[in-house]
């Protein structure tokens, strides 16, 4: 009989080994974010690192022989996982050095150093460092941490199936994050193993969906480039181990886009007071956008981590009032003479919705050279309100289009 | 022998009446968000409606005659009270009326409108809105419902002290936000009367101080005017009972400003993940700030809410990356000749700080009329990266001052 690539005693293991350094993370819920099922969150942007990585890193690190140890590891991440990394290092009271690009955002190279790890800083971009992990693991005999394609690891996510299992009774399917395939494939294997009958599906970013062509080749694919705002799972190429235990245990995967996640990010934070990151948001932009068959089921999403810039949040937070309607950008080509800005303001006003920004000029491009163009963000209810306000002005007789 | 106004026993009432209806919410921890003290958290924020104000709203409705809850509440609020207030009724299957002022925003609107309260938008400010209710109440007989001047709302709120009693052992001090004193009064009436040796502290903000300076003159002070992030706690008078059950139960009181409230909101963002909204940031705030004897000590700050609005939101966080020092703003006062821009550029390229954005403009009030006004913001790691960047610059001898 073949050997088994991964045991649920080791995810059982894995969970014993957890026990006083992860956080067991809550289950949020049942909340109302969807009419159509019953949606949990599984809130593991509350973990310890501000994401499920940890869990996953700090198991591979304990189980080290103690020649290895005494050698220390290393990874190449600009994310999550260099703070496991760092942090399942020290508490193992072993070195860790972190390799990232020197573009990496300030904020996450912080957070890594002050979880104990040594940074080595490599001009370019995320290959680069990778490459150069490899030189110095090979110079200094480091053991090499894979983010994601190496059973210890996969065993160390699936502690959060098991915690699932025994937070939440008679649930119906679980959805996941999926980028290099590290944490479905933990998850999945726990739940398949333990309540077959529980469906688990992946949800991948559009601009990054090499797990889901992969799946669908039947090999892996290595893709040419990835682009999504969902940085923590942007993966141009499957695991080989991944991709084996995710056509077995996951029942589908589907895709995302940015608007979506951007808008669910959103969510998260006004309905749920949560803060994810991208990749966070995606399993519940999956059940918020109708791309999987939860209808009347009782589902958790798994909300994977919180690690997000505040600079790229902000920039979510815009795109995600603007799909749901509740910010909207006009743009005006207007007559240039005494009174006509404030006829317009006296419009809106009267439809009720708040003005955030007025930008007017002159010297722009007019489609007439008597003309100004003139931009006003407006604070809308909803999309319905929106399209009210936009009917209304081109009824009086305004020249008006929605920059976003 | 004296009536007591509020026992023991009616908080355990509240905790099993809430028992199917509120979170039990969360204690994260222990953080390392200070390095004087160990800092839990309770994650009050995560509850449903995103604040506390669901239970004493709850638990004081669940109270009423059939007689009352046959003829509805009324209350009057534009935040969190409510939302608490409209989720208890329609929980209780009771109707429920809330005065608003017409300038409240269309979030807090729509969200309370959605928990199935009634909405009565009044023109004018608060007072306003509070005066309509008090007219509407009369005429048709409706309930009031207080936001905290009133024992079973205390009650109520004292759950939370049972809470973490039950979740965390060995605590030194909880940490409590103060607006009208609700939460607080019951917070420590129910830590004090079960464990009297573990100190219960209030936080006000500077702008908004009415607790603090009655305390202080042992009588109910009106303020004339409240000023902060901090909404949820702007209060200009205490409650009757309130301010006698703080002045018997909580050890001090203190304030902290809006500054250390935004840092605070940010902290909170990015080291946990939660949203807070001002008024949950500021029992944080007076730990990290040093406001309170507690150095040594395991404290939980009890994160009331998280009911903020995205785009004060953003605000808070700017205010947060400028108090932390990881945003900056400088004026050049600048020659206007070429190449000018990209000496600058050099020289703060050189000084591993990002750029974030450059206005550089002519016709502007420089000190020199063939001169011009250069402003660029930048990302810095923190204020000793700030000093070090002002000082090379005046050093190089451009003449500049910080904008924020």
């Amino acid at each position: 009989m073949e050997k088994n690539v991964l045991e649920i005693s080791e995810v059982f293991k894995a969970q014993e080994v957890l026990k006083n350094v992860a956080r067991v993370t809550p289950v949020m819920g049942p909340t109302n974010l969807s009419e159509d099922c019953e949606v949990y969150l599984k809130a593991e942007c509350l973990q310890l690192t501000g994401s499920f990585k940890l869990r996953g890193a700090y198991y591979k690190i304990s189980q080290l022989s103690d020649e290895e140890k005494r050698k220390g590891v290393i990874a190449c991440s600009a994310g999550n996982h260099a703070q496991g990394v760092a942090l399942g290092a020290t508490h193992n009271g072993i070195k860790s050095l972190i390799c990232l690009p020197a573009t990496a955002p300030l904020s996450k190279v912080e957070a890594t150093r002050n979880f104990g790890a040594e940074i080595c800083l490599v001009n370019g971009v995320y290959d680069d460092a990778h490459n150069r992990a490899v030189e110095l693991q090979e110079e200094h005999d480091y053991t090499f941490i894979h983010p994601f394609d190496d059973p210890k690891v996969i065993a160390g996510q699936g502690t959060i199936g098991l915690e699932i299992l025994s937070q939440l009774h008679d649930l119906d399917a679980v959805v996941v994050p999926v980028g290099g395939g590290g944490l479905i494939s933990g998850v999945a294997f726990a739940i398949k193993t333990l309540r077959p009958e529980v469906k688990v599906y992946g949800v991948q970013a559009e601009g990054a969906p090499s797990m889901k062509v992969s799946l669908e080749k039947k090999e892996k694919v290595r893709l040419d480039g990835v682009k999504t705002i969902a940085d923590g799972i942007a993966v141009k190429e499957p695991g080989d181990l991944t991709l084996e235990l995710i056509s077995k245990y996951v029942d589908e995967i589907v895709t995302v886009n940015d608007d979506e996640i951007a808008a669910s990010i959103l969510t998260l934070m006004e309905k749920q007071k949560m803060v994810a990151e991208g990749a966070g948001a995606v399993a519940l932009a999956a059940v918020l956008y109708n791309k999987l068959p939860v209808k009347g089921k009782k589902v958790v999403c798994i909300v994977s981590g919180g690690n997000i810039d505040v600079s790229i949040l902000n920039r979510a937070i815009t795109r995600g009032l603007v799909k749901s309607g509740r910010l909207v950008s006009i743009t005006f080509d207007l007559a240039d003479r005494p009174g006509a800005l404030a006829e317009v303001l006296n419009v809106i006003s009267g439809l009720g919705a708040n003005v955030l920004s007025v930008v007017h000029e002159r010297a722009s491009n007019s489609t007439d050279v008597t003309g100004c163009i003139l931009q006003i963000d407006l604070e809308t209810r909803d999309q319905a309100h929106v399209d009210e306000i936009m009917q209304k002005l081109k009824e009086v007789g305004y020249s008006v289009k929605r920059s976003f």
